[in-house]
């Protein structure tokens, strides 16, 4: 693997450096060829960096930022007093070129409006959208976007959630002309809301896309579909009640109940079965696939669960690392797109 | 328990009689106070009458219908051809007074445009919506509404669905100024779309609403609220997506894998185990919380899922029975409702 290398909001989250710089140091140990900017205030990562050894060291840079971007600070607000924040830095940093991908567990609106502004969106992309992979019950993974860039999406939008998803299923997951479905309340054509309905016509008519039609909310997880495209709303809620549900039953499966009566041999066999189910299961566990992807701009950005654990921030450098955009991806984005925009909105 | 006779639109789903007969006769056996009206072709229904005993027969009338409202039918045209079917024809029997409730599980979109039309709405409603009692961490249940009957819900929308859900936690949870809270992308007041951010202003000023705030998707199941409102389709599709979740839990725990090199007596406890996981998460099974209640009208429809299973649609037509709304319940939804509003509207 060629050398990347990521910004990093190190001040982001609802845990700060004390999940992110120990998550980064993770990330440098079992990635040989990462460089990381650890951007935020010197003071308060110095004692998460004191104990790092000198091969992580020295692939590592601290970048100062004394300010923050608070959680509850309205996203136009937080753009206009962004200077000096350590989330506005982590940007420029990469809109100069000295970093490719920025990782930020930040105030996602505000995460997303100044990406916007200081990393330009790919020429031919009118909206970024938030995308993440999820695993699915054939043991794959559905791309999903929108899940909150956008909370109002014209169909326009919807189609260019859906071209740039089918480039992400064809070179992230290999899938040759992946499935590509719009998630509703219903299969047949009348259901649901106009924007989708009218996204589902230019669909059919485009080109290079494998639309596949609706797909309800109980079928997000079966792998019916390898994109599957949503307004920036109803994917962020979809995606939370997911991930809420998932962690109830992990929550309920390592419930100590039912255990007490039992002998020690049969009380062990027992929590054996429950660490076997669960492993089962872990692929589903929401701290492994933590961190949505920002595509359409010209460079990387991954948004983190703000309440994002070590292990879950570490998951989303690795997927700031995995899922870089390169410039060939954005050339047959940008190429698929005008073709797709051209035939459909001829309809 | 008061008798009860509920009309059974026992053509509907994707089984009809094969499983809602049976469904049924399950039901009138497990409750002596039902009577039954059993909508549909008596041809068809026969087979699965026949071996019915005495006691539960002299408790059941068929009520001939020849024809059927299919799936994919358009709602308004449904509703343009629906004399003569059997869920038409089981509505009108709630609305001449011969039964209290209705289940079906045929097409919703015509069972909610019917409903309205033929079971009129209770004065001071203005639009109906698809409920149902979520189980939840804390093992109590929360009211969540709508869930599909109105796709676009506007801001007094919404804070209708607050009043109506806020009665229903009180008469049928039996919570005193039980919790309300609005489903958005994050607790923040500025987070969400137009309609939500206008319903939390009104809902805030609301007398006998007790209005908490926003909730995310990753709070629908932990018991944070008593009441969740959101429009129609963002309600389908997150009860769809938890009810696709948890089926997947489920079929995962059941799965045949890991147990093959171990000794019977291992195996027979490992088999245990996972029993007594399914039974902790069984109150999440969606078989036993089917049927969603449509509020705000004269009578009581009960809409089950189109794939229920014989379990599943017995369940529907016990919701019926339970949530059956009584005057009592109608004149305080009546009385409440036209306090919040008058207030709500006057900011």
């Amino acid at each position: 693997m060629t050398d990347l290398t990521l910004a990093l909001d190190a001040m982001s989250g609802d845990f700060g450096p004390c999940i992110t710089v120990p998550a980064a140091l993770q990330a440098l140990a079992s990635m040989p060829s990462l460089h990381l900017l650890i951007v935020g205030q010197p003071k308060t990562m110095a004692p998460y960096l004191a104990t790092a050894n000198y091969s992580l060291k020295r692939r590592l840079c601290v970048v100062p930022a004394d300010l923050i971007i608070s959680n509850d600070i309205k996203p136009s607000r937080a753009i206009r007093v962004s200077k000096g924040t350590s989330m506005r830095i982590a940007l420029d940093l990469v809109s100069n070129g000295h970093a490719q991908a920025v990782v930020s567990a930040g105030n996602t609106g505000a995460l997303m409006g100044l990406a916007k502004i200081i990393i330009k969106p790919l020429e031919g992309i009118e909206r970024p959208a938030l995308m993440t992979l999820l695993p699915n019950q054939k043991k794959g993974q559905t791309v999903v976007l929108d899940l909150g860039a956008n909370v109002n999406s014209s169909s326009t939008m919807l189609v260019q959630f859906a071209v740039m998803g089918s480039v992400i299923a064809e070179e992230f997951v290999g899938i040759k002309t992946p499935r590509v479905a719009l998630l509703n309340i219903g299969e047949e054509e009348y259901k649901g809301l106009n924007n989708i309905r009218e996204a589902a016509i230019m669909l059919k008519n485009a080109p290079d896309i494998n639309y596949v039609g609706y797909l309800e909310g109980n079928d997000v997880l079966t792998g019916k579909t390898d994109v599957l495209v949503c307004d920036g709303f109803i994917g962020n809620v979809t995606l939370k009640t997911i991930e809420g549900v998932v962690r109830m039953f992990f929550s309920l499966l390592k419930s100590p109940e039912d255990k007490r009566n039992l002998s020690l041999w049969s009380r062990l066999l027992q929590i054996f079965t429950e660490v076997t189910i669960i492993k089962r299961l872990e692929s589903f566990n929401p701290d492994q696939y933590n961190g949505a992807c920002l595509i359409g701009l010209s460079g990387t950005v991954v948004k983190s669960h703000g309440s994002a654990n070590q292990q879950a921030f570490k998951v989303a450098i690795e997927q700031a690392v995995q899922r870089h955009i390169s410039q060939r991806i954005a050339l047959r984005l940008k190429a698929i797109y005008s073709r797709v925009i051209d035939k459909s909105t001829c309809i």
